[in-house]
């Protein structure tokens, strides 16, 4: 009946947002802006007499994957490869991207007949019911520089994108948990996610984007003593970097943190949005 | 100030359609289904001494072009160069293309700081009121195989998707006047359109999308002799085919055409939507 499929999910950097709570996980989520990546996450689903899930060849837990396995009623009988160019837990969306990617491969490998938005409206409740993210999965579905106007899944939110393309590069110092920041005290953070918006929807540019970018990681202060030094090493240097949400990463467009004698990694703004391959 | 820019925009094939009309340009369109295409249409803009369009080379005059370029402000200073891999007037949104490829690029080359969807709704709105499309626009933005659920500019409309992607061979017989067809009479039309998108929304697949076209290509009186035999052709050499819409255009998923003995074009559905280069 059914055959191995695979989807590629680009990686997707929120440079500000604000959190929009709802009881109902398809209208829940947030606004904001970010990038994403032609670094992302390919998923490999296979039909299997076990359910097993896999994040560069070691069994892995992960919670909404798991759900939107069992919403795909594929439990017991799937196995799930997740390969990442991007670390996980740093702000680059793998968690967003490896839900995304499930549910694309596995409705293909089972035959689900599922449409576009339906599967992206059951990865997008599966991330905001763990509170492992609120925006990247429907950040990831679009592609390219999206802006996030209008918080939820498919036919609630509204998105719109800054029309250009990017080298970006990042360095990684380490963690940080979505799921606290998430669960804390988020009325800064929403006050200075909503004025960074406001800025990038009066000019759709990549310098309001990371200017607003920058100012919203001082406002809400999240910023680590690595991370705050990076950014400043960039601006000293002529460059323009800011922290990806969340997580202990600085990302710079152009060679910004290279010239600042840096040794990042290097990758591109992706034009397109989760794709089967 | 500024340089040359330039973008990239798949071809379309509207497999089937109804129509939406609204004095609001941003409002009116079309509801339907269709294929993006890796064969599309390559926009330069550059600032230049005076203003000219050219498509492959030659002076054109592309009504849809001609209101973007006054509604981005840059009569008589941009040189606009339109390269195609797909002909004018045969059913592939050509002219969609050519308008949403000289709004991203023209916003960049001139830069004029308008988001995505300022620039769709622009070159949407030309469309509709040229009468060259109402849904081509916004199918190319997006990429992919794209689902009008809902008509109009970005804001207005929904779209959906079919998560897959397929190799497209197609042959040209020759052009149909998009204009002619939706200024007669459309009810017909409509509701055959309709019909067909309630098949597509309950199976979003490219089976009942192929399957719902040939019903709409038939109960909507619109095929010609040419392109009804090649249907029949590839029906009978066990292959999937409908016309393109509008235009005397015969596509097939797979390997459909040549099987049947024809000698097609062949390309395969885009992945993503509109993008700079």
């Amino acid at each position: 009946m059914s055959n191995e499929a695979r989807a590629f999910v680009p990686g997707h950097i929120t440079g500000f947002f604000s959190t929009h709570p709802d009881d109902d996980p398809t209208k829940a989520g947030s606004r904001g802006a970010g990038l994403t990546l032609t670094d992302g996450v390919t998923v490999t689903v296979s039909p299997a007499s076990e359910g097993t899930v896999v994040l560069e060849g070691e069994p892995v837990d992960l919670e909404p994957v798991r759900t939107v396995v069992s919403t795909l009623a594929i439990e017991g009988r799937a196995r799930i490869e997740i390969e990442s160019d991007l670390p996980l837990g740093s702000g680059f969306g793998v968690s967003g991207a490896a839900t995304l990617g499930t549910a694309l491969a596995a409705n293909r490998a089972f035959d689900r007949t599922l449409s576009e938005n339906e599967l992206v409206t059951i990865a997008h409740g599966a991330e905001v019911q763990a509170g492992t993210g609120l925006g990247d999965v429907v950040a990831q579905a679009r592609g390219g520089i999206p802006i996030r106007l209008e918080p939820g899944a498919p036919g609630h939110n509204l998105l719109d994108g800054i029309p250009a393309r990017a080298r970006v590069e990042y360095v990684t110092f380490g963690e940080l948990s979505t799921e606290d920041v998430l669960s804390g005290e988020t009325e800064v953070l929403t006050e200075a996610g909503t004025k960074a918006l406001s800025l990038v929807v009066q000019e759709p540019t990549l310098a309001s984007f990371i200017y607003a970018s920058r100012g919203f990681a001082r406002e809400a202060g999240l910023l680590t003593e690595p991370v705050g030094q990076a950014i400043s090493d960039v601006s000293d240097a002529g460059g323009q970097a800011s922290m990806a949400m969340l997580g202990q990463t600085v990302f710079a467009l152009g060679t910004g943190l290279t010239d600042a004698g840096y040794e990042p990694s290097v990758c591109g703004t992706h034009p397109a949005g989760a794709m089967l391959e």
